[in-house]
């Protein structure tokens, strides 16, 4: 299995509703750096997993979506805490619509499975990962 | 699947018995940088994989047991070669039976797998993963 | 020259004042992973810069008291851009009353200088730097 | 599941064939930092994966073999796109068969699975995984 | 003194002449991840160093003009060995000119003195650091 | 001023005598991840501060001495606390002899300064920095 990797940025504030987040159930906020990592079984005629910079491009679009901005004022997570793992789905899905779209290019969508992990600080970090064609 | 990963450290003294580990059969030490990874097909209602601050405590109270230790004088790990892949099989042990207990909360039950990694140098780490719970 | 350095993190909301900052004038948030660094001209007879377990503690109690905050509700910060710079400063004047106060110790006020270095991003940081003792 | 995980690295140059790769099509270079995982159920009974010393070696010698080179310029690749992801490859296939010949130790052969990536920059990587003995 | 850094990078083929370099003399190349601190004893009235979006877009921009290049073929190189410490003063001094000429803003030029840093693997970095106005 | 720096690192045993250290009293262990920064106004006419693979050996040379060993048991440290701090300052007088032996080429002894930085976990670590030729 191929994998190739891209990583950005995004600074958010947000606020968590739930006793077991203590003190973050204040307003504060998080630098969340993003790597998105796309997997397939073989490379292309060009010897390529993705072209990477349509897939640098995309994410940077997919992350401004929610860059600087308060969370608890999207219409989209009404209603969710917006943690590191939420987060993480949140860029998995834009970025598998992105893939099925096109807009990574005809041959992205040879890739098979998609990871994304949102590093919060030194100490942690979250990850989603699942199949862009899961029904093959 | 989702995952979670925190981080904390300890620093150890030990000695290795075999030829395979020329000079390192001589007492010497490392730190050992360490990284633990929850993993669970869901979420919960809070939008959590597992309490990230009970997890972070938890691995302390693990590392606590052997940190500023010399390890040849642990009598558990009496007649072994305390290596980095031998204690991430260690860290998995004992966090594995934390998360039974329920000692990082009901939630941290559905976590299906852990992967424990040990960064020993800038250049060097050892990693052990297993399910959570083996026969389903 | 001698120096230890230190590091822990924080995680704060806020907002900024000025056409300079783009989308940053928008509520956000970041995590800052803050480095500090004494420095003094010799080690002390137990032959070390500064006690590094009470400078982690002090670090840690410092960021405590605008971690999980939103900077723009504090009034010690009114009518001032929390910057990444701005709060170098801010976590440098309050590790230097701890010093002058003898919170890491009496050993520690042979501390000349401190380095406070944020890390808001992979790509960005900023840092102040200043002496301890000024007016020899 | 145990791992254990050496790191190096290679500094060449290269050109791509291709309007997907730019500027990229140009003469240019790359530092790649290779980290190489070791993957196998059981640690053997000196609690080892692998003999970590020999398995740096190993790479050394492999990464040897193209480092400081312009990989337009290795009969080996002609008419390919040296790219992460073939070098990847590349680098795979050269470990596979050095674990095959007995050049890391007669018990590297129980490693089942390696995984190769190769860090481009702080922002970019690629990977290739696969077994060791594909037919059990 | 406070201090802002952003962190780019480039990728470049060269070689080198000098015995001392030895397999380096072969045409190679390399990823220079770059980082520059821009340095002054105080912040403006919007409390910054300087403006960190014009910052790393200058950089961009001085890092492009040798970016996905053989660098022995740069006419402004003839006749050097493009070290990583000659490349150093070379994105230094661009950085210098642009501070100069108002391209980072009127404020940039309070600032007093510029570090660039270049790591070209994982082991080894160079830098170069100078004032901006030395005859003050 | 120009500078080059290069890392390797060690793994060594020690205990340390005073009741500040807590439980680092006990025989325990570290990895030092080692980089020692060369400092000098210009560079020579091969364009670099001092040979880097000349460099590296000798550091590893240095570093060699107390690798995998018992620093309670190397006669040299005798009642000494052999903290971070003071094996900057080790390494830095070892580094200090080898410069001014002529053991880096007898261009190294343009270096005016040296910075020998030991991080001994991902949240620590001490340097000590002095002239090479202090009266000049």
């Amino acid at each position: 299995m191929y994998s190739v990797t891209v990583r950005d940025h995004m600074m958010i504030a947000h606020s968590f509703r739930g006793e077991v987040f203590g003190p973050a159930q204040r307003l504060h906020g998080a630098t969340y750096v993003v790597d998105v990592e796309f997997r397939r079984p073989d490379i292309d005629e060009d010897g390529i997993v993705v072209d990477i910079g349509r897939a640098g491009d995309t994410l940077k679009h997919v992350l401004g979506e929610v860059n600087y901005r308060n969370l608890d004022e999207v219409p989209a997570f009404s209603g969710r805490n917006t943690t590191t793992e939420f987060l993480a789905r949140f860029v998995f899905d834009r970025m598998l619509v992105a893939i099925l779209r096109g807009e990574l290019g005809p041959g992205a969508r040879a890739v098979q499975s998609l990871k994304v992990t949102l590093h919060e600080s030194h100490v942690a970090s979250a990850a989603y990962e699942g199949s862009v064609a899961p029904s093959a």
